[in-house]
């Protein structure tokens, strides 16, 4: 079987060093036969599962993938013998470090007056409970910015609840309000001499799931642990609290010490010049579910994107570089390292767009360029358009994982989706492969593959000159 | 607290008797006074919340209510205590005994060759694995056909996997194919010498819950362990195999020994002779959700008719009997019990009609009457009409608990529920209030205050004379 692997995969170099030697050098295209190139990218894009089985493939064979965990080092594996199988060049893993955490047991439940069952989960970094857990009276806050203005202590041994909705809209802007209580509970809890914190899920829908993410705790505060009831949970806490004292027991049990091996898998499209396009998702994801929106659907439909490139046989004018990102869950862990290691060569960097937002309809072109090269992000929408994709603002953060490189001057684009369920399952049990829609992932993937193939050939680039 | 308690009682109970001294005796009223009654209560019924009040306050103070556990123990509390506040006679609990049943721990995961966990749960009646689970190659089945067609023997250690979809449509009918897999897996997968069998929950649903529900062992057969995977697992499992070899490892902890005490909440609204119309729901439920539709939902709108007719203050001609059913979900024991204490008076129960099928909108007027008595039905139909009621068959099956009733000739009425989305939420954790419409619930409390009262008082029953 291992002698096999290795035949198959010197086979997949030999064979793909081969076809780029094949491969017809682009030697600097005309615009229009960029944009005509781009168009013939959109068509095969639309009729392709290439991105879809990308997704299926990741999320069957590895399932979840939890930063620095065993799963996410076998999910680098998929990544490089994916990478290889789809006849890609520079496949290599480039390791990091990660702080080690890791979910064991959580459970909780009201004592009194009404036992029973409450739907939780930790989120990411919280501290454990003692192996009893907590039981302590329940205080609700209808909003973080109500738990921030009540007095410094005074909530001594009780366990706080944020109760804080989140809105749900296309582009997703509810979250970056209802996210702030995931850290900001347990801190401000224990500001205040609570024993734990609860939160409302940040989330969208109304099933019993607790929506998990990370979590961090500010220096010099009394550490609690802290936990997302699911939206069914939180409506029966609130209707049990409406009707009197609440007392409940949390219990969780995690792992959070020293740090784990993580890392970027990252493969290449060569180009003829020494710049580079950059795409991707993150590999890792959430422990819950298997990851299929987030961020399986970025990994497919980037991969699936240089796939249908890769297809065309034609060298690109710019080399067009794919990230699979590691451990973003967990605070961009993948993108500051990526950061850090190619810090000498981000003038290089020509672009940067990853996709991070699940599998909806792409709906807008957000670019963040130097003003002066803003016609040429018009060109390419007029290319989009067709796609029902309009032309959005010129502050594209570019996705999470190109953050750290935008803070670093590299120009971003947003291929912006529709969100407007993707709070629905975002990081709790329910993100699998079902909640994709095959027409859906096809779009981006075409959407993709027509702007990377333009940004990596058109004559100019998206800097101030 | 105790003492304070009784007084209550007592009041309530000295309160109820003297209003019902106060009531006004109808005195037989003519049928076109009754259908004119029964058109005022269908608008009181909408405007009315009282059915959902009733189930909130269920799900919320009581929650899970297993058959035969402490927290049906104080469900029947909880019962009772709700028909003293609202006023109605003659409240009892009428024990029997069930057998004890209980979920400790639930577990499985793939083993090989793609680790993780797969989310089930272990179906009603379940044995244990042992301690550590049972490992195996997964054998997968269509259908349980398929699985009764492959030869006696010779699934010798493996895991039988029957992967049966559900039909999903308005009148549940896929239900009752669909659900003969919940017993038949586990006696076929005994039979072949397999080590245990995993279902596709019975369910229409694509989120990550798995559904449980009642199984029986055949005598004689050897007893496996069975488990239910939620769709989404079904669906891993299905790409997995389709892959190549799958072992899985299952870990079921159950306690499965001697017998619990249950019991039928009874009140009534007495009338001016012995004939009583009975109605209910059943107050057990699954230990996963909080039993909002299955069956908070009958108990709300059979107790909230009762209620409209009571608020009436006029005594109807015919006794109005409310039975909040004990483990109907382990096997109709408490429809059982009451057939059979009350089976020399059932010749007095002019008809009985169950409410458990959710909280959708009823749609049909389905009977089982005598012939020469149809023309009943007809006219009690046309008052329904209104609410969007069609008039249905002659083939009423009144509802589970009314099953043994029906046996020994009590006629029935089904008012026929909207039932398109009930299976993706029966049996699972996600059975919660929110899950519950307030004006479909009110359409449902209406239909019943009209039918009820009708029943009650019309001149002439629903038997052959």
């Amino acid at each position: 079987m291992k002698i096999l692997q290795l035949r198959n995969i010197l086979l997949g170099c030999v064979l793909g060093g081969f076809l780029s030697l094949l491969a017809t050098p682009l030697s600097y295209a005309s615009d229009e036969a960029v944009y005509k190139e781009a168009k013939s990218l959109i068509k095969k894009g639309l009729a392709s599962d290439v991105g879809f089985e990308i997704v299926e493939s990741l999320t069957t064979e590895i399932g979840p993938r939890l930063a620095g965990s065993e799963a996410e080092a076998r999910a680098r594996s998929w990544g490089e013998g994916k990478f290889r199988e789809l006849g890609f060049s520079n496949i290599r893993t480039e390791p990091f470090l990660v702080k080690h955490w890791e979910r064991k047991f959580e459970q909780a439940q009201i004592i009194s007056p009404y036992p029973q069952n409450l739907v939780i989960t930790a989120l990411g970094g919280s501290i454990s409970t003692p192996p009893d857990g907590v039981t302590g009276e329940v205080v609700s806050f209808p909003t973080l910015q109500d738990l921030k203005d009540a007095p410094v202590k005074g909530l001594e041994g009780k366990i706080v609840f944020v109760d804080e909705y989140m809105t749900r809209t296309q582009g997703g802007s509810g979250y970056g309000i209802a996210v702030r209580k995931r850290s900001g509970a347990a801190n401000e809890a224990g500001k205040r001499g609570a024993i734990a914190a609860l939160i409302r899920s940040v989330g969208t829908d109304h099933h019993r799931f607790a929506h998990t993410g990370q979590m961090t705790y500010e220096d010099d505060v009394t550490k609690v642990p802290v936990a997302a009831l699911s939206a069914p949970d939180a409506d029966q806490l609130q209707r049990a609290l409406l009707k009197g004292t609440v007392e409940v027991n949390v219990v969780l049990d995690v792992i959070s010490q020293g740090e784990a091996i993580s890392g970027n898998v990252i493969a290449e499209i060569p180009g003829e010049t020494d710049e580079i396009v950059l795409i991707g998702g993150h590999l890792d994801s959430w422990d819950l579910g298997t990851g299929a929106i987030d961020d399986g659907a970025g990994i497919g439909i980037t991969v699936g994107a240089a796939k249908l490139i890769l297809d065309l046989n034609k060298t690109p004018r710019r080399t067009i570089r794919i990230v699979m990102f590691g451990s973003e869950e967990v605070g961009l862990i993948g993108a500051k390292a990526y950061a850090k290691k190619y810090r000498d060569r981000l003038d290089k960097h020509i672009v940067g767009a990853e996709s991070d937002f699940g599998a909806g309809r792409i709906w807008k072109f957000d670019t963040n360029f130097a003003q002066e090269k803003l016609f040429l992000a018009e060109s390419m929408h007029k290319v989009l358009e067709p796609l029902g994709i309009g032309r959005g603002d010129n502050n594209a953060s570019g996705g999470p994982d190109i953050g750290p490189l935008r803070e670093l001057g590299v120009p971003a684009v947003t291929l912006k989706q529709n969100g407007w369920d993707y709070f629905d399952y975002h990081h709790t049990a329910d993100d699998t492969l079902d909640k994709i829609d095959k027409s859906d992932i096809a779009q981006n993937v075409a959407a993709y593959a027509a702007f990377v193939w333009m940004a990596a050939n058109l004559n100019g680039h998206f800097r101030k000159d």
